[in-house]
């Protein structure tokens, strides 16, 4: 039976860049070594590193000024390197749910720390809108794209002050411009690579501005300088996001990859509206996450919970169970996610109405 | 050409454990989903992660009351982690080298921090001995192996004060008496995995002594309350990681490993100290590394170098340049290093030797 994986991540890749990983672990490159072996300073590795950053910067639209680094230790380790790097006095945070929280939380640590607004009010069912940036802010952080609740913000926001986005789960499913962050980071383990690297895309001339002393790894200075080879980076996980990145750009790009997601969201979302059994979770509709489609089933068929969910399991769909801060279903469309897939499920959805 | 890979690191790892991450990769455990693919929360990588620490602590016989984690961000980040986490008044380092400077260097932005002894006198060329450990010490700090000088401190020491090694370049070579330490770390690139994860044993019990405010990844406590999954974990790395600790304990554990190390390295110092074109550049012959054995040109025939490289090149021997702090030679034989390989480079030694 071919199973459909929409995990929350780490999530689906394309096929071919896992068969590519795999040929490369076990001989790369036909040099008669394996790519998990290879030295991170070898004449083999370096050009993965450099076509891999080059790629980001392409696919991206990147503009001069910026550097892309692979760095270990996730997401939640940037937590506390982005104010380590950018807060002098005070920052700002957009509390759209669990992720911005703990982004937030880490901030605290080193200076005074706002929620500039938050859904927190209807459990993180809309993206905040309309609220005003306090001018005096070292910087704003936003959470792009909402994993657990399933909200997302689709356009890139005007503030007053620099714009730093978490978009661990929706870089590279849209053109995003660059040039409005002064840091853009993420885990790789959703639209970028397998886990174990985390990229971050940074404007040279926004670092060195606080006085306090950061610890070496911390610094992004001390990876933007050695081009984000200071120490052993994860080299299994980059080569993967290599090929990751060579197959969007082979498919057309963000753009595409963004065309593909609205029509995924477009079908799955228009059979939860349409199926007398289900209802989505956002509120608002222009919010809605075109990475992770998160419903419920109505009241009335609540009680149905586990039984849709071993039914859809026993057809093939994989890791489709919401989050349990939102309970019901979720159903991560990542870029690999094929419209085959969301049509395997939306039949699923269908067959189970016509049993109810 | 049969080539092989005395790369200091990343480096040789044994073949079934390139296979057996390879075709994870492309299938795991037969679920039909690739391990690059699937949730570290899901029941298939839950046991992997379970087994990986419970062989760690077999494989090096680890008391009670210490905890296994896999971390991101090397053996570098915890430079700064560790004394984030132990250093309250003063720590003690023992500088034996580059790698031992750069702990130090990161201790200082915490609180006062101290060399207890050094050996930059002669080039790192020696480990140093007798030295007193003062016992107001938070804790004393060893790089137990030396990947660019060739040294290595082949037994546990005793001191008044909590012991922190960096086992990055050694662990897994021989038996470690671990109730000695409170910490052990290292990045997992040489003996343990591919490049990506970084492995921490601690004593559960040494933790929470600090009064500042540790950001939320940097604190030990967060990991190992959640038992390492309090964020995304480098899910392939850890796999492998595993794969390498199934086949140790298979081949007989670290005693086994010992044993080998220690045949490996008989035989190529025998030869170094034998032929008459070279030389050993580690002084103190009972701190002689087992895992990087450090050669150069004896001075008359020192304008050979470049043709010596050359021509174990072509004859298969991959990264035995020095590292430029020493120059010459460098041949790292890590655990999966087989005694055909260091054959080989000694056959071709004195082949060489004939020619001239």
């Amino acid at each position: 039976m071919k199973k459909y994986n929409f995990g929350a991540g780490p999530c689906v890749l394309p096929r071919e860049v896992i068969e590519k990983t795999a040929n490369a672990i076990l001989d790369f490159n036909g040099i008669g070594l394996s790519l998990a072996e290879i030295s991170h300073r070898s004449k083999d590795f370096k050009p993965v590193m450099e076509e891999a950053q080059q790629l980001v910067k392409e696919v991206l639209d990147v503009p001069e000024g910026y550097s892309v680094l692979f760095l270990g230790g996730g997401a939640s380790l940037q937590f506390c390197q982005i104010p380590a790097n950018f807060l002098v006095k005070k920052a700002g945070y957009v509390n759209t749910g669990a992720w911005a929280k703990k982004a937030m939380k880490e901030a605290k640590h080193f200076g005074e720390t706002i929620e500039v607004a938050s859904s927190a009010d209807d459990n993180y069912t809309y993206i905040p809108k309309g609220y005003e940036v306090p001018s005096d802010l070292d910087y704003l952080h936003v959470t792009t794209n909402n994993t657990i609740y399933g909200t997302e913000l689709h356009k890139d926001i005007d503030v007053p002050v620099r714009l730093i986005g978490d978009m661990s789960s929706d870089i590279f499913s849209r053109p995003v411009d660059v040039s409005k962050y002064d840091c853009i980071y993420g885990g790789a383990q959703k639209n970028l690579s397998m886990a174990g690297v985390t990229f971050v895309i940074v404007k040279d001339d926004a670092l060195g501005n606080v006085e306090r002393e950061i610890p070496t790894m911390l610094d992004y200075r001390t990876h933007t300088k050695k081009g984000s080879m200071f120490n052993t980076p994860p080299v299994v996980p980059i080569y993967t996001a290599l090929e990751n990145l060579r197959w969007m750009k082979a498919q057309g790009g963000v753009k595409t990859m963004e065309k593909r997601a609205k029509e995924r969201a477009d079908l799955l979302y228009g059979e939860i509206d349409r199926n007398k059994l289900f209802r989505g979770t956002v509120k608002c509709e222009e919010d809605r996450s075109y990475m992770n489609i998160c419903f419920v089933l109505n009241d009335e068929y609540a009680d149905l919970q586990d039984d849709f969910f071993k039914f859809a399991t026993e057809r093939g769909m994989v890791g489709i169970k919401g989050h349990r801060d939102v309970g019901g279903f979720r159903a991560s469309c990542y870029n690999a996610m094929t419209i085959e897939g969301v049509k395997a499920l939306v039949s699923c959805m269908q067959d189970y109405e016509k049993k109810h």
